[in-house]
């Protein structure tokens, strides 16, 4: 089975550290296919850069009819609803899964994110997918996104702090981290902390894997009907081979 | 005081409607500027052609750095989170700017808009804007947008049914229109049936014509904070100039 | 074009500041007749006053038939549901015009008010207008309402002071002034803490002298059908010519 | 023990219908003081007459200092924030009540009112009291408030063919009265249909004496605090005797 | 009329503690039969001890069909759903007896309970309950159940600490307690603090009375239908006489 | 790795139903151990069965501290929450299951479940979930839950013209079915109808699966700390060994 991971960003560092957690959870029979966007915003931090790396984001997906299912690796979950459109296989970001998973271990979360010009897409989320109760907080720990790719930056300190006063402060029974970036953090901050420390590309790398056994598809009925043919005028097509792939080393 | 009135597909019959209606409502002082998006989609109908409508809207917001407020011509409010972010001066869509208006004039109402698979977004828009009582039902009327630009189609009538069926069966006090092809048929529909009858593109740019005058500014303390400098790899930066300006006649 | 401005209560110098605020805002073909109600209670805090503020506003209503539309100039929005019985003209309340308002320019807001006793009714309309999510608290600055009217009561400062408070724990992007005495209040305090400051009154005139130029009429469908002829039992018609007109000087 | 009944409209013929079933359900040591406004809307059917119902029903609390507890007898619960705030004995109306009592002996229940136009109203409560979820509809039955009172009416055979719409097509497992003038209805529509047929001054009355018996008082801290000492511009002064006593037989 | 008071866990000075304060408030006609589980946990805790607390109290209701009503005297509601099944007499537990009560005398309330654990389960019930707004905060006191029981504990002080603070920090206008072990604790902590303090086995007792004298059933459409005949296999009906009856003096 | 499978009931008939589609969706290195109840009742349908279903679905749990994760095979996910207590290792209700992959592929889905007397209880789940909005409607198809397992019920053809009519008049994307006895019938009612048809119990093996391989455990900070000992008085004790094991065949 071939699973796509596709991260909407062109910063392929991050593609690497989510294609190494991917692999390390997947099933043996499972191909993660990491993709990194050719074009688009390095980062995503806001509605803005939201925008630019959709369009990357869904070549990638059509790309690879034979994908068994697609991971969105943008906590913003930027673009799922139009990747949702474009392929019947099963599409999630990996906001919706953590927050699945951490609706499955507590009974309450506090989601801990990079800056707090993302805070409200993500309380958007939070609303839209159902948790308004069980999210305490979406909790800026001020880490721009690519300080999380510099070893040097001091952000692991600064995010085991925010997730610290999360606990202290909140009331919540576990944590999901809020940002693509923090993909290899959430085991040592769980163990350190004693409680679950949820991150949502190794989620939903196995919900999705979960999905295509099942041999459930999207619903084609409503607003995950397939897009109408339609010309785009001109530019749009040009960017359809636009993604890089990044081999899954296993 | 120059307003844009952006329309975020390629179909300048469309643009061309929404100008006049807008100049019909807009105060002796107020320049109306309507622009066209170059590139993308030619109507918008579901989450896919959301994505690509932005881009080609946004520049055309950067472009007019010396607008007084911005109005984004398509119900399903496409972008305009991102808008907010590239401009200090008030945003708003259609679909906030009818919800609104219908929120004044009655108790509750009932959104009637063209193809199935755009309901579950102006759900979602629906219940962000904080309508989920008011909003009694979205309702397809089955028309395909561009049928509304075609007047031979049978749309209208059509139409009429769908508002009256809402009327009979969801209890609701007013309608709205849901779609920017809609937005010369609010008045006679409204005489005809004895309720009001709500479109969006008038309510909107009298509702940014207000805040102009107000001067009040969009916040940029948390989500509508301006975008951070970022070298997009390539692609986008070429569509910069690519909009189309719709003369305003008045 | 002839709008309406109501001060339920009987405070002059309530009104004056309203419409000199009002008149400054107000497109050049719009007259501004403000209207201080001639019994009731003198400043409007909480449930109690709230009722006997209403029947001298619907009188000044009634009086003026050739109004375009009607401006409830209260922040408890009082009576609003039965002003818009009484007419056909759009009617809209300071509160849920301010709201409105920071809902466009601002993705969160906290509100300002007066005492804790009309903290609840606060609530209470958040929610009712579907600002359940938006509105991150209702913040008494226990200024009384008569002290704004005071120059040397310190009411500013105190305000100030609370609304620096609301930026620092709400984590809110914009502030709504709670009370119509703070009409004057709002420019000043926005360039001094960079945060757009919405204050309801000038919010409202522009509301609905945009739906008195849209000719979008009150639904007498369902909740703000006319009232049924009644013979009220002598005492309430004496009242029938309780308003004082305030000369709108522009 | 003395308990307020307060019809706050003028039609003593419902006062003497609740009277009777109030006395019918009150404790041996309860005496039930029935009281009709003097002036107002011989009927509350919407928005309108709510508010000039709320005066002569506060001059009734407060000439009864002594009362223990005080049921409003509108099932729009007209004015009973306002007073809260004038007493510190509980205080309480028939649709608050009724809900409260349908919650208990049912997992949903829709209310049948009197005419459309009460409708909003109504389902304004339901949401305010929490009962969104519980209340599946509010439904009119087209029957005129006074019309309850004309035997030859036909209004009890109207109120059951609806009350059977509701058992048929709501999924409802009880029903709630929502009128005043209902009073007498419940018991026998409840066992010819085999529901619980809830009617909010029994209620009330029971709701009120148990609160009276635990001797817990209308909180003073927040919304319900007394009102400030204002000197009323003159009118309403005269009604403070304005209420009349309809003797409780029992 | 016979009601039933029964204490879901095995500790019997708790239910003489609600005995006696039930047959305080109790009308003179009123019987008061307070009943001990006698097996499962001796006191209430969190999720797991709710489980193995149901089938004793489950046994006593129907050990008493000639009961008008029946009280669930534990904080959690537990089973009172599965209560209202195998009677039809009417059922209510005690949280949703204060938070009705508290939602009558007050416009919002904190309710201050035992231990942590048992946090979530209320805040589930005030959402069920439609309380999600009225309802600012649970909170624990960490006092254990049983510390309750013990005059040398310090849980009195305890708890007034954390009262102290709901009022302080919260906003609430008046507490809720949430332990049927604070039974005797509301009046002193109401008189000395100034705020309604609500307790529920007294407020169960009164509203249940109530519900009694008016002849309400339970409703048998739906979700509270009477269980289908089913031959449990083997072992619980062994518990059927599992009941201890704690003689009611007054 | 060992996941248990645990029917709350006592019909071994479901459990071989469900074991075998555990086992058909299985990851080769997962060992499905299925256990049936070995006392309480047969069937659960409705809130009192659910109560007597609870103890030996723990017991079972308790019984396999070696599992790596749990699954609740009953669609009222019974007991979830106590079981959440009494390991660390995931647990998951097969309701919870359903709705979060319905929630992956479609905008909104409708429950068709078994007796109405059920629908409550699902649509409290649903709302707990966080699921308001997307479910649409909890249909009763009125099939029995062993008619189920009676081939010649008729009960497959009752099912699958709930499903039409949720499909007709629901307006829902896909469909969930609601009770653990329709395991096998998803696929081709899927097939046939053209919409996804999501079952809990492969759903919800594939969750926990998952959730085994990641490494999760559930939070003990909160309500799913673990229970304090506690001298259960005699009776529940007497169960521990209450379960049957039916053998994985795979």
């Amino acid at each position: 089975m071939k699973l796509l991971l596709v991260n909407p960003n062109t910063t392929v560092s991050m593609t690497d550290k989510m294609r190494d957690a991917a692999c390390a959870v997947a099933s043996p029979g499972t191909d993660i296919v990491a993709l990194t966007a050719r074009y688009g915003p390095e980062s995503i931090e806001g509605y803005y850069d939201e925008v630019f790396s959709i369009p990357a984001m869904l070549d990638a997906v059509k790309a690879h009819p034979d994908a068994s299912g697609v991971v969105v690796g943008c906590f913003d979950d930027t673009g799922v609803d139009a990747a949702r459109c474009v392929t019947s296989v099963p599409v999630i970001g990996i906001c919706q899964a953590a927050m699945q998973v951490a609706s499955i271990v507590s009974g309450s979360f506090t989601v801990v994110t990079t800056l707090s010009r993302s805070v409200p897409a993500l309380e958007h989320l939070a609303r839209r997918y159902g948790y308004s109760d069980l999210c305490r907080r979406v909790r800026a720990s001020e880490i721009p996104v690519l300080a999380l790719e510099d070893p040097d930056s001091g952000a692991r300190d600064q995010l085991r702090s925010e997730v610290r006063r999360a606990l202290d402060e909140d009331g919540c029974e576990s944590i999901v981290l809020g940002c693509a970036g923090m993909v290899g953090m959430a085991r040592s901050l769980s163990e350190e902390l004693g409680v679950p420390v949820v991150e949502g590309v190794t989620a939903a790398v196995k919900i999705v894997e979960g999905l295509a056994v099942l041999g459930i598809a999207t619903s084609k009925r409503g607003g995950y009907a397939s897009p109408r043919a339609k010309a785009y005028t001109g530019a749009f097509s040009r960017y359809r081979p636009g993604y890089r792939t990044t081999p899954a080393e296993r």
